[in-house]
Order: structure tokens, then sequence, then C-alpha cells
């Protein structure tokens, strides 16, 4: 049991605890012997680089009588009104995301464009120290404003954010993960750090954009900046807002991409852990559809103004499709061998990728929690350090003389196109400047590009490669809106375009097509998705011949890296504490029983129950729901009648209608509320017990807790196994899950299970003997030098 | 509670029980007075054209001592062998299904193909009457051929198949559904009712087959013919084999229509209704994308094959990809209203289409239980119906002459081509002709062929929709394995190439983007699928661009169709009367309590029961769980201890291990058994309760049931509302749900939940007051005059 909410509490783990049974409990799970230490794993987690206190969503109804009685008294114009506003929001989001999300590629196109115009303007007429100066100026000023509003306005907008809404959707609520302030720091934040050619992409921020947007329109905007609309509040429950920041983030990743699809089978696949079952079943699927429907269309529309050249330096770019496959792809069974090596080269790298990213972040991490300036400093310096490479690199490079055939201006004149001039003399291209001094859309659409398969040398794909991988893993944890997938592409695209450089001899698919399978193996490898990335690589490169390439690679890497380590957004979302319920039992929990892992000591309220026990209770635990017992004289024996939560008794309390005696009063309770008193309210919006003062009389008052208790919980019995009551707790999405005893004398209730007992921290430290057992997830350990990180 | 078994029982249900108390239970849902009448509803089903007794099947893991003790002795092994074998299974289901699908095309090109050559040869020596002789005749036998070999080997091969697999992996379990002689005879079928130009579909046949494929394979060949593969049997329960037959499902969508991602995701949407949570948890996804990987990659293998030439007739066709859009399109705002017009004409004539069929499949059913003889009299009648239609209309048509610019040869000379020439004279071509007198494939290769806008008169159109339209109804019903996406895509691109020469002067879409358009709002009419048709779409065409057009189409025909009726697959299930658990919960199941639909009598079995009451109950009742209960002295007061099986109860009485005295003997019991005793056979393989003899003398010995009992069943408390309550049994995928009273005092249960108790029919059978109530699914009712249907 346990949900200390705004306490901060150390994160240590008392070692002392419940070791002396453990080896008994493991090859007999008894009964009798509850373990009634308290659970010790962090209520903290990190959101973007803050550390702040977390709570658990109500995704559950709290069948009470009162609930019921205000469901039976709903017209059928409510439920209407309840399904059209909630499509009407989802139009809403669709709208929102797809502007913003122009707006977004529009003013990065812009501003690096600009940058790069200028620089190379100057590198023609030879000035080369004052374009260096005016790069290395531009980009420190732009990754500097990033990484101070970011810091000083809102940390939780730093990173992708794809960790923070992942947890959000699985359940895990926390003060900043979705707000007005973190929503327009990650706009404003993503466009200067994209511009500033630091190695980070914008997918990420795009979708947690999405989600914000997305949550912000669920509650009618944001109460604290009085920026409300109250036509539009009409959500009152964690169920209702979880299906919006859902479509949001599907309409995010749609935007990004200009992926519809992929963007629905992405939050699907990746984000919406807990609800997965849910998300098919009620609608939900074809509301997000809806949401990315309306996006396609909407940026389909403003591209469309776009191509009239109103745009600036927007042009054909700006919005990611790769568009460059359109001929017929002929392969044959000759090609497979080097595409099966794509897959097995890019799982390695994708999970040696996930590891280094974690330790840098681990890293990143204590070096951020010392001071404000640290993290100011480390922005300042990857700028630095970037700067410097993309500048300093393509001096190595030589000249490239310009082929005769191509359809393409050589050397390229303005913003996009194959061949940069850079220092090269008139007739020649500088190959690695192609890619390495330019955006990394443009990369990406160099690399992407066919019938140009002479136009890279070996070395410049190596360096270039080498220097993605390290930019991309240092880049991320700077302090600002920092995605991953561009990263991830372009390192990928690179690897394979070599490759398939090694290969040419013996295969004739083109090095292109190379680069978009490096691209998905390097995904497959990091990521780990299947679907979604199988059909957001065909959305972006639009076509569907190369789909069964797509497949096995994507298989080959995934299967490769899953012997190594885990998933990226796994990773980094641990490394930041969320107690996230994993998709999987763990097998030693087959081997435990609820009663092994419970914790104590449990917190009950009487079904009438004394107004001054109720305050008690409430000061002086943290807990979120508390089980109501009915004992006689007010019923024959103990009898559990249901569950409350904090934020319902906090709510009977302010309302002060007290009763002189313990008495039911039924139905008679509910004249003095409103439906609204019970909605939960929008993020930190928590009244809180210290607030509410009462005289010494009230304190000696009662309340009938009965009608507003949910008087059928979840329940499981002691004996069951961990893994069959984690399912339970998973699949159906519960807060608290009370465990009753199997003898029916007595208490009848033994303890309640929170997500947080469902950890392995937690379960492993109440039972160390469990670490090295042979139930563990099968993985290939790391060599003992790896070790020492 | 109950699920009564091979009991052919009528269908009836009792109009007079608990009706008293209705009204009183739909205001206050109080405690006692539980439903003591048993449960009326249906454990019979219509498999393919026969009538089968149908049972749950097993997802919950039995967690009794004896599998615990199991699992505890499990090496690491054995979890690395299980892991392996579920990869190889579904590797080998892949190739399996590609090569069946493959052969599958192959014959029904080469067999059509042939038929067609032969009249069209006649036909172009004037030779008239013996063209149509040879169709006719050839038509004829092949359809009585897939009539009688489904009638009299096979009747649960008939139809499509999907509402039958969807219903098995939704929990229901019917002998035949799956088996070898289904499988073989939906394969010849398939092929000879496809040859034979009736119009039906062979996509709902091959994912039939995957399934029946995949199941086999899982549980090691058939038993009944002998053909078994020990090496291979290795998955011994429920849980195991759905995901297996899941992944197969995949696998007969990809391969029936080369789209691998489309029937990874059609088999999530559509058809594993029961187990979407677990599908994107536990790996399945990715063996189900693994399969369709591996199957699209044999079809490209074979296909390479086949393009040297040496596939007979089956040349360039076979395999629909209708890849015919690789051109860029345009397409502006000014195009939207036409596209929505075809999206709300689809939605239309979708459910209209989904109300006539399921009135027509009821009629049959109503003919077919007559006698064998009716149903091969249909068979033919709507065979030679076809035949005459097919040859008949296109003399109605007037002969076009042929267009000079046209890339093709015209009249087209072979097997396929847009320009037939049927009864015209040289130089000319019959428009109608080429679409009606033609296999199903060519016909929509040809409506969706692009510069191709003058071809079709507007009268040809509209015959051959109003045709296709009646004839997908009719042909739909015969006693022959008959898919629907075929008939609906046909049907669907003849009316949206129509609104397109309509729309013709207002814009500049050209027709053959109608005809994919106007499919796809058919397709979403009349299935009400989003995701997974928009990927199948769009696998077919080969076209990303067409995306967003392709979504809107589908969201508003889906959602004007949902306005007046549902799913066809659901429609078509209900009225074969499957006990499908709907995925979302009717809203009167808020206003009812599990106690309010809960029936008796229950019967319970004691700890240690006496062997002769164990026989009495299984021999009386047709349960397949019964709550196992602990009673003074064994305990201080009654304590539920758990719940066992039917399948295990009947294992014990087998193995005669007796006791002479009501004792608890603990772990002494298992070295009588192995784990595969408990096994769950493959279908239809249940041992009987008359089969085992007992003497007198055993029948007064005692079995101790605790270590076989699963001692953490999942409950839920009598007070719960239904709502949650099915939420629950949905969520985690129970059989079984035992009802644990409030109170603590008398029984510790109060009956048992099974997918029966939650069947609208059920519950609105007790409490038929809520027929009325305002909480009826919103939807537009139909005028009366087609009520009378």
């Amino acid at each position: 049991m346990s949900e200390n909410v705004p306490l901060v509490q150390t994160q240590s783990q008392d070692p002392d605890q419940g070791h002396d049974h453990d080896h008994e409990a493991l090859t007999s799970p008894l009964l009798p012997h509850y373990q009634r230490a308290s659970n010790s794993t962090s209520q903290l987690a990190i959101v973007g680089v803050n550390v702040c206190p977390i709570e658990s969503l109500d995704y559950e109804i709290a069948e009470n009588d009162f609930y019921k009685q205000d469901w039976r008294a709903r017209e059928k114009i409510q439920n209407f009104q309840y399904i059209f506003m909630k499509w009407l929001l989802c139009f809403l989001i669709g709208c929102t995301v797809s502007v913003v999300g122009f707006c977004n590629n529009l003013a990065v196109e812009n501003i690096a464009g600009v940058k790069f115009v200028i620089t190379s303007n100057m590198m023609l007429t030879g000035r080369y120290e004052m374009a260096f100066l005016v790069f290395f100026l531009s980009n420190l000023v732009l990754a500097l404003f990033a990484a101070i509003i970011t810091t000083f306005i809102s940390p939780a907008a730093a990173g992708s954010g794809i960790p923070e809404v992942k947890a959000y959707l699985n359940g895990v609520d926390a003060p900043g993960i979705i707000s007005l302030r973190t929503l327009v720091v990650k706009i404003i934040g993503s466009i200067s750090a994209v511009s500033s050619s630091l190695l980070v992409g914008k997918a990420g921020p795009m979708m947690h954009i999405g989600a914000c947007i997305a949550s912000l329109l669920g509650q009618g905007g944001s109460r604290r900046y009085g920026l409300t609309w109250k036509w539009i509040r009409f959500f009152k429950n964690d169920r209702d807002r979880r299906d919006l920041v859902t479509c949001g983030s599907a309409a995010g990743i749609a935007a990004a991409f200009r992926a519809p699809v992929g963007g629905v089978l992405f939050s699907l696949e990746e984000m919406a852990s807990w609800l997965k079952g849910k998300m098919w079943t009620s609608g939900l699927l074809w509301r997000a559809f809806f949401t990315t429907a309306v996006v396609a269309i909407i940026l389909r529309a403003l591209i469309d103004v776009c191509l009239s050249g109103k745009c600036g330096l927007f042009g054909k770019g700006g919005l990611i499709m790769f568009d460059v496959y359109s001929a017929n792809i002929s392969y044959h069974m000759a090609d497979v061998p080097p595409i099966l090596l794509l897959g097995v080269v890019g799982g390695i790298l994708g999970s040696l990728y996930n590891f280094l990213l974690d330790k840098v972040l681990r890293v990143y991490a204590i070096i951020n929690k010392k001071s404000v300036t640290y993290k100011i400093f480390i922005a300042c310096t990857i700028s630095i350090f970037t700067s410097c490479l993309l500048f300093g690199l393509p001096w190595l490079a030589s000249c490239q003389p310009c082929p005769l055939d191509s359809t393409e201006d050589c050397p390229t004149i303005g913003r996009s196109g194959n061949y940069k001039k850079f220092q090269c003399p008139p007739g020649h291209y500088n190959d690695l400047a192609s890619l390495i001094f330019n955006t990394n859309d443009d990369a990406i659409r160099n690399l992407f590009s066919k019938n140009t398969d002479a136009e890279f040398q070996h070395s410049t794909m190596l360096i270039f490669f080498v220097t993605c991988f390290i930019l991309s893993i240092i880049s991320y944890g700077v302090v600002a809106p920092a995605g991953l997938f561009v990263p991830v592409i372009v390192t990928g695209a690179s690897y394979g375009r070599f490759v398939g450089m090694l290969f040419s001899s013996h295969t004739n698919l083109n090095h292109g097509l190379f680069a978009v399978l490096g691209a998905a193996s390097f995904l497959g490898g990091s990521m780990r998705m299947t679907v979604s990335l199988c059909v957001i690589i065909l959305e972006l490169t639009n076509n569907l011949l190369l789909l069964p390439m797509i497949m096995i690679v994507l298989l080959v890497s995934k299967t490769v890296a899953d012997a190594f380590n885990g998933n990226i957004y796994d990773l980094i979302m641990k490394a930041k504490g969320f107690p996230y319920l994993e998709a999987h039992v763990e097998p030693y929990m087959r081997q435990l029983t609820v009663a092994d892992v419970v914790t104590g000591p449990l917190q009950v309220c009487h079904g009438n129950e004394k107004v001054g026990n109720i305050v008690h209770i409430l000061k002086t635990t943290n807990h979120q729901g508390f089980p109501v017992i009915d004992e006689p004289p007010h019923s024959e024996s103990p009898v559990l009648y249901g569950l409350i939560l904090r934020a319902h008794l906090i709510t009977l309390l302010k309302k002060r209608v007290f009763l002189r005696t313990p008495v039911r009063i039924g139905a008679d309770a509910f004249r003095h509320f409103s439906a609204d008193e019970f909605a939960k309210k929008g993020l930190g919006n928590v009244d809180k017990i210290e607030d509410i003062k009462l005289t010494e009389e009230e304190m000696e008052m009662f309340l009938d807790l009965h009608p507003f208790t949910n008087a059928s919980p979840y329940t499981v019995v002691e004996t069951m196994s961990l893994a069959k009551a984690s399912t339970l707790f998973r699949e159906v999405g519960l807060r608290h899950l009370l465990v009753i005893p199997k003898r029916t004398t007595g208490s009848p209730v033994v303890g309640i299970l929170t997500r947080h007992d469902f950890m392995p921290e937690h379960v492993l430290g109440l039972h160390p003997l469990l670490v090295n057992s042979k139930w563990k997830p099968l993985r290939i350990a790391l060599p003992r030098f790896l070790k020492i990180f």
C-alpha cells in the first residue's frame, strides 16, 4: 500500500527489511506472514530535467451510490452532447496540432535556411572566418535561448517528451508533464534547438506538443493563467482526458512525419501501453484515426498554400516526406544477405546506442542536479562542439568534380540540394558538406536520394556516420526540447548507405535504398517497434514495394537488439524513475503471492466515521484511497463495504454537512452535493487537507461515508499469484486493488496494492533471493569491462 | 451460471421468469433476491451452415498447486524451447499459408481463365449458343461441386469463415470451426466457387484457411486422421493456440491481398476482439508481424517464378495488387465535396447491404434447415441465375469504337485487359462485357484503371452496379466457401466510378480514383473498420498519396452507416447465434448488479469430496467449472477454496487414485500425475464422464481436490455493476467469474458468471423493462415498412 503524494522522500531503500523469510517464501508461499514494512519505492520521478512528486491517475469508475444516482438522472441529450464533445475536441486537436506542426516546420526551415544562405554566401566570396563566426554565434545564441527558456520557465519541456507522455498514459500523473507552460516552451524551444544545428529531432517534441494541446483543450484551457473556455470544460475524469491525450499524441506524430496512419499506430504500439485493450474497443481508435485524418488534410492544404512560394525558404522542403522512390524497384533473393546483414548490424548498433545514451543521461542527470549554471554550461559546450565539427569536418573531405549527367544544379545554388560547394573550386562540390553542413531533413533527403550512387566517398560516409552517432548521443541530454527520431534516422541512413557502398558490386539495389533500410534497422534496433515503424517509414518514403524488405530489417534488428537491452524509451523512463507498469509479467512474479508483497500498515475508515478520525487519517498518511469497513454494531460481522478516495473525503469535509450521530442517511445526502464537486479537476488543482479548518465541535461529529464509497472495488484473494494480480491490475487499469483474506473470520481486508507494489525494485527489495534466481528475463549479459560505467 | 455442453436444447426463452420485480430492480438494485431461474440462452450456434453445440475456451491459467509445482520444476532450457517453438510455428504458418494462397490463386486464374478463353474463342467464330452452353455448364458443375463437398464433407466450411474465426478468438469453441476437414473443403471449395463466376470472394476463406492451418500445426496435426507430428505437439492450452490462430488469420489476409501490414491490422482490429490488450503486449503483435513478413517474402519469390511464364494463365494477374497509381496525384479542396458525397452514399448503401444480407441469410438458414436437397438446389439456382446475367446483360450494351490513343490492344486479345470484344464487330468493344464477363479481379482492375475515363458509358456502370449489388447479396448465403471482400470491392468500385462520371465536369480526379474511393466507402459502410481497411486499400493500390482521401471516405461512410446498424460480421455472428462478448458495454448494464443476472442453482464441490458425489454432479449438470468450498470441520467457517474445472475432475476420476478417508494429502498427490494429463487436448478430443466406469466401492471413496483446484479464481462482489464485471470478464479474458457475497456469514459464494450471462438476450430476458428504457444504443430506427421483413 501507499501513494505518498507531495512528500519529498529519499530514494534509498531499506536493505534490512523482510530478508529473514525470503527463502521460505520462495519455496512455499504460505499465507499468514504479511510484510508489514512500508513500500519504500520512490514517489518521485524526473520530468524533463526536474524532480517532481508523482501520483497515479484514476481510470476506474468510482461506483458509489452518488455516481449511480447521477448517472441514472442523465438525459439522452446529455449522452449525445458527451459524444459530440468528444468528436468536436478531436477535431479541434487535429486542427491545432496541424497548424502548430506546420508553423514549427516553417520557422525551422526559415531560421536555419537564412543561417545557411548567409554563411554560404560569405564562403562564396571567400570570407571563411566571418562565415564561421556567423554560423558559430547564431548556433550558440539559438541553443542558449532554448536552454534558458527551458531551464527557467519549464524544465519539464526538456528532452523528447515521449517518455513523459508514455508514463502519463500508463497512469502516472506528475504536475508539469502536460501544461500550458510546457507547451509554449516546447514549441519555441524546439524551433530554436533544431534551428541551432544541434543534432536533435522535432518529432518527439511534436508528440509532446500534441499531448499538451489535447490535455489543455480537454480541461478547457489553463486555469492558472486565466485562459479558460467554459463551454469545452466538459470532461471531468482521467479516463476521458487520457483518451484525448492519446489522440493528441497520435496527431503529434502524424504532424511531425505527415504520417497519419503511422501516428495512430505509434500511439497504439508505443504509447498507450495501459489502455491497449480499451483503445481498440471504445471507439478511441476511430477517434484517433479521425484526428490524424484532420491533421493530414489540413497539412495538405497548408502545403498547397506554400507551394506558391509564399512561405519564404520553406519551399518543397519542410515537412518530412522523402518522396524519392516513386519508381518501381525490383529485388531478388540475391539481395537478401546484405539486407540481413543490415538488420544484424542495426540491432547491435541500436542496442549499443541505447546503452550509451542511458549512461550519458545518468551522468547529465547528476550534473543537472548541481545547479542551473551547469545545465546552461552543458548546452553551450555541446553547441560549440557541434558548430566546430559541422564547420570543421568538411575541410577534411576532398573536392569532387561535378557529375556531368546530374539532373540537379552542381554545385547547388540556394538552400537545398545534393551538391554543396563549401570551399571547393567552381565545378566541384564537397560531398561531406552536402551532408553535414545542412539541416537534418536535407541530409536525410540527400542520403535517401537515388541515382546518386557515385556522389559520396567511402571516407565521407564513415566520418558522417561517426559524427552523427556521437552527436546524437551527447545532444539528447541537453536542457532543451530534443527528439530522437531524426538523429536516429540520419545515423541509420548514413551507415546503411555505407553498407550499400561496400556491397555495391554484389547487388543491384541502389545506395539510397540501402540508406532507407539502414534507417529502418537503426530505428528498429533502438526503438523496437514493428508495425508502427514499418508504416511510418512507408509513409515517409512513399513506396509500398519496399515493404517486405523493411519488415525483414525491422524484425532482425529488433530480435538482435532485444538480446542485449530494452527499448530506448523504457530505459529513459527507468532512469527517470517513473513507476511504469510493464506490459509483461516478470517470471519471478509467478512464484510470489500478493500476500508476499503487500505492505502496511493498513489504514481503514468506518462506514460512519467521526470527522476527527478522518482528518487525522488524512493528515498522517499520504494514501489516496481507504477501505471502508462496517463493524458491529452496524453489521453482524466486520464487512468490507468498499473503497473511498482521498479526494472525495476532502470534498465531504469541505462541504461540512456533518451528522450529530453515526446513522446511515442514504439518498438524503445527495441533495447537498452536485456531481461537479466530485469531478476530478485538471492537473495540479488538488485541494489539500491542510487548507480545511474545522472547529472542535465539528471534529466530534460524524460523516456517513456509505453513499460516497465505491461499493464494488476490484478485489483479489491473498493467495493469488502476483503475476495474475498484476495482469488484472494492468488490463483493467486500476489505481487501487484490495486484497481480501482467504478466511472469512477476522478483518475483511488484508491490504491495498498500488502500482508501486508491482514495481520490480519493490518486489526484489522484499525478496532479494529472486535477483539471482532462474526466473530472470532472457538476456545476454554485458562483458564485465562495460559494466564499470 | 451454466455452460451446457453437448446438450441440444431449444432456443426459446422462457418469457415468464423474473418479471415481477424488474421495475424495482431497475430503480434500486438491492442485494438479496437472486434470480434462481437457470440461464436459458442457447448453447448452440450455426457454424458454417450446421447447428453445433458450443463451449467457451479457457484463457485463464488454472493456478492450482499442481500447476505451480510443475512451473517451478521447469528448466531454463524449456523456456527457451517454448519461445523457439512459438517462432518456429509462426514461420511454418507463414510458409504454408503463403504457398496455399498462391496455389489457390494459381488454380482460380487457370480454371476461370481457360473457361473465358474457350468461350471467347467460340464467340470470335460466332458460335454464341455453344459458348453460352460451355460457360453455363462449366459454372454449374463448378458451383455444384463446391456445394456438394461443402454439404457432405464439411458444412462448417461454408461462408466466409470470418464470423466463425472471430467468434473463436472471442472465446467460443465449437467443433468443426477449425479442423483438417474444414481446411481441405475450404481450399477446394473456394477454388471451385470462385472459378464458377459466382460473385464470391476468396479473402474470407483464405483467412479461415490460415486459421485452420495455424490451429492444426499448433496441435501437431489432426489426431482424427492419424496425421500427427509429435515434435510440434507442444502447446497444451487454449492461450497458446489462440495466439497461433491470430497469427494464422493475419497470414491469411496477408496472402489474400498481398497486404502484410493490412493483415496484421485486420486481425487486430476486427478479429482479436477479446485479446486486444494482450495482443499488443506479449510479443504476439511481433509474431503476427513476423508471420505476415514471411508470407510477403514467399509470395514475392513465387511471383518472381511465375513472371517467367511458367504458371499457365496466371501471368501478371493473380494475387490482387492493383498497382495502378504509381503516378503523382494532385487534388485540391474543390475535390472534397464529391468525396464527402461518396462517403455518405457509401455509408447508406453499406448499411442497406448489411440489412439485406442479414435478412437473406436468415431466410437461407430456414431453407437450409429443411433438407440437404434444398441447400444444393439453392446453389444451383444461384449459379444458373448468375450465368444467365453474366452472359445476357452485355447484349444490352451498345458496342463502342476502340479509342485511338489506347496503350492497350483493343479489343483485348487473350485473358485480361480493358476492352472485351464480346459480340462486337472488329475495332469495337463491349464495355459492359469488359466488366461483367470477366473474373472479379480483372473487373476491379478495369474499374481502377486510370486514363480510361471515356471507356464506360453511364448506363453500363449503372447496370453493373445493380447486378453486383444483387448478386453479392444472394451469393454469400450459398453453401460453399464464399468471401465478402471482393464482392464489396467490386460493387463499391462500380458505384464510385459512376459518381466520378457524374461529377467529371466539376473535378479533375480521374474515374479510376473515384472507383478506389467508392470501394473504400462501401467497405467502410459494410465492414466498419478504419485503420486496417485504410492500410489494406493502400497496400492494394500502392499509392500513399491517396491516404487523406481514403481516410475521409472511410470515416464518413462508417459514421453514416453506424447510425443505422452494425458491422456485417457482427450481424452474421448474431444471426448464427454465437455468444459473442461485445467490446463495449450496453448502457443498461450500468443499472444492474451482477446479483441481478446471476442464475442458479449453484453446484459446489467440497475440498474433500466423495467420488460418488463428484460423479453425480458431473452427470447431472453440464457446467464446466465448480466452486470448491471447505466447510467445518475442515475449516472454522465455510471458506471458498477455489474453482475446479470439469476436465480436471474427469482426469482425476480416470486416474482412480482415491482416498479411503477425507484427508488433505498435499504435495503427495503430484507423483501420480504428469502435467500432460492436465493439458487441454486439441479441439474435439474431450473425455466424457459417461466413459468412466467406477465400482460401488470406489464411489464410496474420497478425492482431495485441493491440489488441483485453482485457488485464486477471479471474484467480484455481488453488488458490482454488471458493466464493471463485464469489463473485468472481457479485459482479463475469463471463462468463469465467481460472485462472492457482501456479508461474510453464510455461503462464501453466490454464483458463477459465464459469457452467456453477459449476453444482452439473457439480461433483457430477465429484465424486459430495460428493452424500452432510455439506456439503449443511439441508432436511427428503421421505418415501419422495412421492419416487416
